[in-house]
C-alpha cells in the first residue's frame, strides 16, 4: 500500500478489448473529476468471488455515482481456455455484478493480460484508486478492510 | 422436503460422463452401506458457490468416510457452452473441493441434464440425502440449515 | 469430547435455585425419554453471548421439543455481584432466549456455582449431551460446529 | 442522518460521571483537533453488543489516534438496578473494549440518562461523529454500514 501523501504516479491507460454493462467504452481519461475505484479479478479466482467483487458491489452502492466510479478489469493470466468473454458475461449476469467491468486484453502466449502487466499487478483480486486527477492513491493485492477502504474514498472525494 | 418415516424410493443410478476427484467412476449401488450426500450444483449458480458446495464440503470434513460418503453432480440446465468439463476441472482445482464429482450427462438438446431430469430436480443447488439401502430420506432444493442437515445424516448412520 | 461409544455416566440432578422461561422447575430426571441439550453460560462471557447461546437457540428450533430438551444453566463462576438473577432475567428477555434457563446455585464462597463444580465444567460455554436415559453422550468446552452437534443429536434421537 | 453540508451545530459537553479505560475525564472540549466517533450504547442491548461496539472497536484500529478518537458513552434508559458501573466494568474488561468509555449521569428518576437526553438521542445503539471542531455531522441511530461511516470518517479527516 502506497501512502497517499507521496506524489502517486498518473494511472496509464488500460487496454480493453470488451467492455459489459456499459454502452460505451471506459478510458481512464474520461473518469478524471471523479475519485475511482478499479477491481480486477478472475472470475474463478474464490477470494475475487468470495471477498473482492462483493466489496467492489458494495462499494457501488455506498458512494454516488457522480462522486466515485467503480470499474472492474477482467485480468485473467491463467487458465485462458475457460475464463471466455462469453463465460465472464454468463458470471456477470448470474452474479448481478451492476459496475462496468472490461475485458482486458490477453497477451497472446496464455500470460498475464497486458493492462495487468502494465500495472505491474501481483494477482487477483488486485484493487487500484484513482484520485481526481487519475493519479494512483492505492494500490493492494488481496484483502481490505470495508472501514480502511471507506476511509480512504472518503478522503480523496473530500478533499 | 419427505419425511423419513415413509417408504422411500431408491434412487436410480446417475448418467455421469466424466469424473472429478476419483480414480475410478462411481455407481449408486457402490455407496450401499453409507450414508449419501448427493450435491448437486452448476459451477456459475451463486448459491452453489456461497452455500452450498462449502456446506457439502464441511459435511466431508465433519463425518468419517466410512459412515457418509459425499458426491458432487455437475448438474448443467443453461448456459452449457462456458461450463463445460474443462472450466469445471479449474473451478473445482481452484476451490478445492476435495470430494468426488461426476459431471451429469448433457440432454444434447440444451435442457437440462441427464440425471436431473430423471431425478426430478427443479434447479440448483439440491441435495438428496440416501440411507445406506440407497433409499432416498431427502430431497431438497435450496438452503438448508448446518444443525438440520447435521441431525438427519446422524440419524441416519446411528440407525 | 467423549465417544458415545463407552458407557457413559447418568448425569446427577443438578442444583438450581430459580428457573426462568418455565412455569415449573425441571429435573434431569423429568427429562428421560429425550435427548437433552444442557448449555451452561455466563451472561457476560463473551463466547457464551456470541457463539454458545445462538447456537442453542438454533437447536430449540431445529428439533421438536418432544424428541429433544434445551435447557440453560447460568453457571457463574466470576464476578458474581453483578451476574444477578435480576440482571440475568433483563439478559434473557433482551435477547429473547426462549429455552428454559435455571440459575446454578452460588457456591456461598465466591467460587464455581455447585452444579458446574459437580459436573466437573472447566469453563464456560461449556454443553452436556443426554441421551434418553440420561447418560452424558457429550461434554464439550467451547465452541462446537453445528454439523457436529447435529450429527450427534440426530444419531442419538434415531436409535 | 444528517446532510454534512448542513451547517451542523456543535455537540455540547457530555455529562459523565465515570470514565472507565482513560487516567482522565475526557471533555467535548478537549476533543477538538480530532475528529470524534461517539457510540452510544447500553451493555445489556443485543444489537450494541452484535454490531455496535464491534464497530467501534475497529474503528479505533483503522485510524491512527491523533486523526480520530472514539469515545463510547454508556446510556441506560431502562433496567437501571443491572446495568450499574460495576457490571459495566466486567463488560468492558470481559469483551476487551479499548477505547475510552464515559457512564453518562443518571437522571434520578429511572428514565434516559442526562446527556442521552440532552443529545435528542433516539435509543442505542446510537453514534455521533464530530467534526475538529466539535460539529455534529453524524447522528445516528441503529446500524450503519461500515464503508459509509469510512467514508465520512476519511471525508472529514482530509478536509
Amino acid at each position: 500500500m502506497r501512502a497517499i501523501d507521496e506524489t502517486p504516479a498518473t494511472l496509464p491507460e488500460w487496454q480493453v478489448s470488451t467492455w459489459l454493462n456499459t454502452p460505451d467504452p471506459i478510458t481512464v481519461a474520461s473518469l478524471r473529476g471523479r475519485v475511482v475505484l478499479v477491481h480486477t479479478f478472475q472470475m474463478l479466482c474464490p477470494g475475487c468471488v468470495t471477498y473482492g467483487l462483493p466489496q467492489a458491489q458494495r462499494v457501488r452502492q455506498a458512494f454516488s455515482a457522480s462522486e466515485l466510479a467503480v470499474v472492474g478489469l477482467h485480468t485473467v493470466f491463467e487458465h485462458h481456455a475457460v475464463m471466455t468473454v462469453e463465460a465472464l458475461r454468463v458470471f456477470v449476469r448470474e452474479y448481478r455484478w451492476s459496475f462496468p467491468i472490461g475485458v482486458d486484453e490477453p497477451d497472446g502466449h496464455g500470460g498475464a493480460s497486458k493492462t495487468m502487466a502494465l500495472y505491474g499487478m501481483r494477482g487477483t483480486p488486485s484493487c487500484l484508486v484513482l484520485d481526481q486527477q487519475g493519479r494512483v492513491c492505492l494500490h493492494h493485492f488481496g484483502q481490505i478492510d470495508d472501514l480502511v477502504l471507506g476511509a480512504l474514498l472518503g478522503r480523496l472525494i473530500g478533499r
